[in-house]
């Protein structure tokens, strides 16, 4: 693969020529909003390339595909287009002599708004760390912590509200809500007093499947387009007031982050590792014998302090698997569902993915650097989740940031 | 409101003009789906009333608006748009001096396709029957029977996969997946052995609110459309098995099917009966003075069978307190959001909403007809559920029926 371009791309950017993430961006002019590609410190206007006729030929219907305002049409395209778009676009970008026909659709990033990249579909959210699990039931059950039965023997998950996934930079409003603290008689009404993070990293599906059909493990790189970070919100006490028993509800939906930069999965060939040994031994339908685990570097900013930097690689449950589960009962899959791993948590206490686990229940605040101290989150925080994945010949993939001010309730 | 079509509509009819709801039907001409309102043994070409101006003035853009294949444009088009539509279409279908221009559009209910007549945003399922969740906790706790704690403070609720909603009609291929019976030592794998239905109620939701937000009960006819019936599809041993802690899964997202026909609020005003007592009182924002409760006979049939009449009145939480629970942490709706009551269970043995119920735990197998016994479904049962609400003038509001054919699974 040709590894220059003739944009500079800064050393240290997290979008080198062998990433190259999509995304939808608004720009200056006051197009509306359109497909592009981050490089470096800028983006091209996908969109107006396709425009010129540079993307005959990659897709049956190029302009309908590459112009339009989300990326769901090219999802749908299936694994043969997205190796092709790449392609076209590797060639673009590398190739001098294309400089003349590209080079007028470049414009900084700095200078494009990006929006929510894709319509999300479905959002099914999974609970696939094993230590993140594990912590949660020695914070909320230290008398007989343990994993719930069923943890080894298949990736729990559940669905999550597709209607408020909204991208990077969106302001998160406290929520309000039930919740009833320990030893109230009573519940009590009022903005959450423990709003959490929890740094994930999401799936997007591309090629849809139907109703009544199980989608292998193995099928994986044919459905799944890219990846994305993600902040899945919590309000912990609506959450633990809320959820027995039929699931986390209103802990959740009011508000879940994405990074507006989808990360395709041809980029992350070089950063694929080993799946975890699994003990039990994994029912068929979950054996994953080319699995798509990631040694992604997550890394959680709150107020510009480092708190925590989540190895995705310690996932225990591999995204084809979770794949696998999600369609094994026959449910079908559409162009733009979105499914995240749940909270991503190290072994190591710098490495837990949600302030739960890093003031372990509020017991423990930690420092910002700034000096203050926090448990959960308060009105005005920034939240900034970035990740990173070894690409090839040397270079870094970024994913960008998925990022997020608190914002007071009104209540 | 005028009383009389002049279309000959059927004394025991589901579709007498006081209903008039809306759907989205295939017709024998090869025209594409469109938007269609049945009445009798008819239905009434509304796409086809738009083209020629008929619904001119009555919303901003009629043609995008009637002409859809879609609901959704109507849907979101607001209350006094909804009034106007229901409007035209009275005045269409009871003055004979239109009967010339309508005439033509219409055809046999009986020679249209019925397809699902919106766009699915998210789909939300309740549980807010107290009969039924009193049931669920007597099968399956018999030693301690109780609520849960939260039960009389707010409506539980969950997120279910819209994706997979699917309208009346469409085969349910029987879900494989993991369960584990009562005392044996590990998972196993294969079709569910417990498949089961649950009647309910769904809303469905016309007029958006933004994210952070909340959309209060007494907003309920500003956001809400219509009525539909909805069959919850629901593996009883996939669900026991994978929801602790995280709620229903893969035990129902396989499928949910819907009936074809919205019956829109205006023609339920004469169903509309008080809120049941509810005790301990309930918090402000779940106030609702002027609730949606629905005097709603469902009848559920098994392979023709009449096996519960479930009164939809009984419900302890209004549609109106689910919609306030749904968006009090700030959650957006959406044109197309869907809203199920949960099962509907009444007091007595034979109406409760599933099979679960009926069978009490499969400990009481119940008789069919045919003198064939039955506890969870068959492959080759078709259940059929249908409803029924009080009209104006007598008249009764029919909802039709979701019907679903259990398909042997290919495990």
């Amino acid at each position: 693969m040709p590894t220059r371009s003739w944009i500079p791309v800064p050393a240290d950017s997290p979008f080198p020529v062998s990433n190259l993430p999509y995304g939808i961006v608004t720009i200056p002019d006051g197009r509306g909003p359109r497909m592009a590609v981050a490089i470096g410190d800028h983006v091209v206007d996908v969109a107006a390339l396709s425009a010129i006729g540079l993307f005959d030929g990659v897709a049956d219907e190029p302009l309908e595909t590459f112009g339009a305002p989300v990326l769901n049409p090219l999802l749908s395209c299936g694994r043969a287009t997205w190796t092709a778009t790449r392609d076209r676009l590797l060639q673009l970008l590398t190739d001098e002599s294309y400089r003349a026909k590209v080079e007028p659709t470049l414009l900084l990033r700095s200078e494009a708004t990006s929006l929510l990249p894709f319509e999300v579909a479905d959002y099914v959210d999974f609970y696939s760390s094993e230590q993140h699990a594990n912590n949660v039931s020695q914070i909320f059950r230290p008398e007989s912590p343990q994993l719930p039965e069923n943890w080894k023997h298949l990736p729990i998950g559940y669905h999550g509200r597709s209607g408020t996934v909204v991208v990077s930079g969106t302001p998160i409003r406290r929520p309000s809500g039930q919740r009833k603290p320990r030893g109230a008689d009573q519940p009590t009404f009022g903005p959450s007093e423990r709003l959490d993070i929890e740094a994930e990293v999401g799936f997007v599906v591309g090629v849809p499947s139907p109703l009544g059909s199980q989608v292998p493990a193995a099928s994986f790189r044919d459905h799944v387009f890219g990846v994305v970070l993600v902040n899945d919100w919590s309000a912990r006490d609506i959450q633990a007031w809320e959820y027995v028993p039929l699931g986390p509800f209103l802990g959740k939906s009011f508000a879940t982050s994405v990074s507006p930069w989808v990360v395709p999965l041809d980029a992350l060939e070089m950063a694929r590792v080993p799946l975890p040994s699994q003990a039990p031994p994994v029912m068929a339908y979950l054996k994953d014998s080319d699995p798509w685990c990631l040694d992604l570097s997550l890394e959680v900013r709150l107020n510009g302090t480092v708190v925590s930097r989540p190895p995705f690689a310690t996932q225990y449950w591999s995204p084809g698997q979770q794949l696998a589960h999600l369609t094994v009962n026959g449910a079908a899959l559409r162009t733009g569902d979105l499914y995240a791993s749940g909270t991503v948590s190290g072994p190591h206490q710098d490495q837990f993915g949600s302030l739960l686990e890093l003031s372990w229940g509020a017991s423990k605040p930690f420092l910002l650097e700034t000096g203050q101290e926090r448990t959960f989150l308060l009105d005005g925080d920034t939240v900034s989740i970035s990740g990173w994945a070894p690409g090839s010949d040397g270079t870094r993939i970024g994913f960008g940031r998925v990022d997020g001010t608190i914002v007071a309730s009104d209540d």
